[in-house]
């Protein structure tokens, strides 16, 4: 059997795929307010989900991108709600200066600490990351009860990340997550509004942290 | 330091978030053509992405489940094209037939190849899987060349998987290639029609046909 491709798409060059991309997400969107670095983190949440209502409902905290590219450039480490987060994450641009990315969610100590209280694991993997790490940066894009622990945890003095990427989808609190998030005033903060979200957009958002992060 | 969790969200319980999802999911869908069945896969399509016009942009093959469901009761391999739908699958319920999940777009050689040959991990990726697999469920849902290769060996009598579910996302090749896969006579599926897709409404899919597949 030769498996040889001889059969092209229009293109197979990642690269160019981005770039053409890019392009048509820029034109098609049209006017809008981001600055140039939100724009391409903006641009990478519509890349990764082909939804410019998710891309226009995104806010951005002012000190958010330069808290992001400083934890990242400090060796701070990026903590994920989920795995999807963890697989989809290019973790090389972090962990050339120290970070690493954890997830705690599925820990066996976790899911005991869990079933023990009647709690969800997201809200005890978060408590966990609070005590193992220093700031950091929290991305969490699966479980609104994750984001609603850590802000609480924020608001208690216990906890307090450099930067929280914070987009979870959902019907269930989801909505709500993302309003608390974008009320507090400790943390810089990426989120959007509504119930849209997800792993995926939330990894396009920490990747274009990470890219800036990396650009001389 | 006292991590207590003092402060409830809504609710915790994973099944009644679920639960109270999907009575929400309906209520707001309304009429639609799907049938029972087909509405399982759909509303978890729609819980994963908070998404109305992706759940309603969803064509599943008439044989699309039956299928499936056959396949993980046969302990037939899934194939993923990337990691993030290794890590987002709830791979139990067709570990329990015999069946595993595979990505092979990390893997050494296909790096390798896919250089070689100067083309994507993705396409060498769908080549091997078809070399060492029998039949199968494949996940695909980040890439549209992984998408075009695997149509690409079944038109030329390489490949003959169980199912496809393909929903990749994305502004190159993504439409054009659930349009060509929705064409395919050879082999069920579930896709999609436009941009939006990825791996998180891909694992929607995989899960909702293996809890099918787990039902007596």
């Amino acid at each position: 059997m030769d498996f040889k491709t001889d059969f092209k798409p229009l293109t197979v060059d990642p690269d160019k795929i981005y770039d053409y991309s890019f392009a048509i997400i820029a034109e098609e969107m049209g006017p809008h307010n981001f600055s140039e670095d939100e724009w391409k983190i903006v641009r990478r949440i519509i890349h990764a989900s082909a939804d410019f209502e998710l891309g226009r409902s995104v806010i951005i905290h002012p000190d958010a991108i330069r808290a992001g590219i400083e934890a990242i450039r400090k060796g701070r480490h990026v903590i994920a709600d989920v795995q999807m987060i963890e697989s989809g994450t290019g973790k090389k641009r972090f962990q050339k200066y120290g970070g690493d990315l954890h997830c705690y969610i599925a820990d066996e100590d976790v899911t005991i600490e869990a079933k023990k209280q009647n709690t969800t694991r997201a809200i005890i993997s978060m408590q966990k990351a609070v005590r193992e790490n220093e700031g950091g940066i929290y991305a969490i894009g699966n479980a609104p009860t994750a984001l609603l622990e850590l802000i609480r945890l924020i608001k208690e003095g216990i906890a307090k990340p450099d930067l929280i990427i914070g987009m979870p989808v959902g019907f269930v609190s989801a909505a709500e997550s993302k309003e608390e998030l974008a009320k507090i005033t400790e943390v810089p903060f990426i989120t959007n509004v509504g119930r849209k979200g997800g792993s995926t957009v939330t990894v396009a958002a920490l990747n274009a942290i990470s890219l800036l992060a990396d650009q001389v």
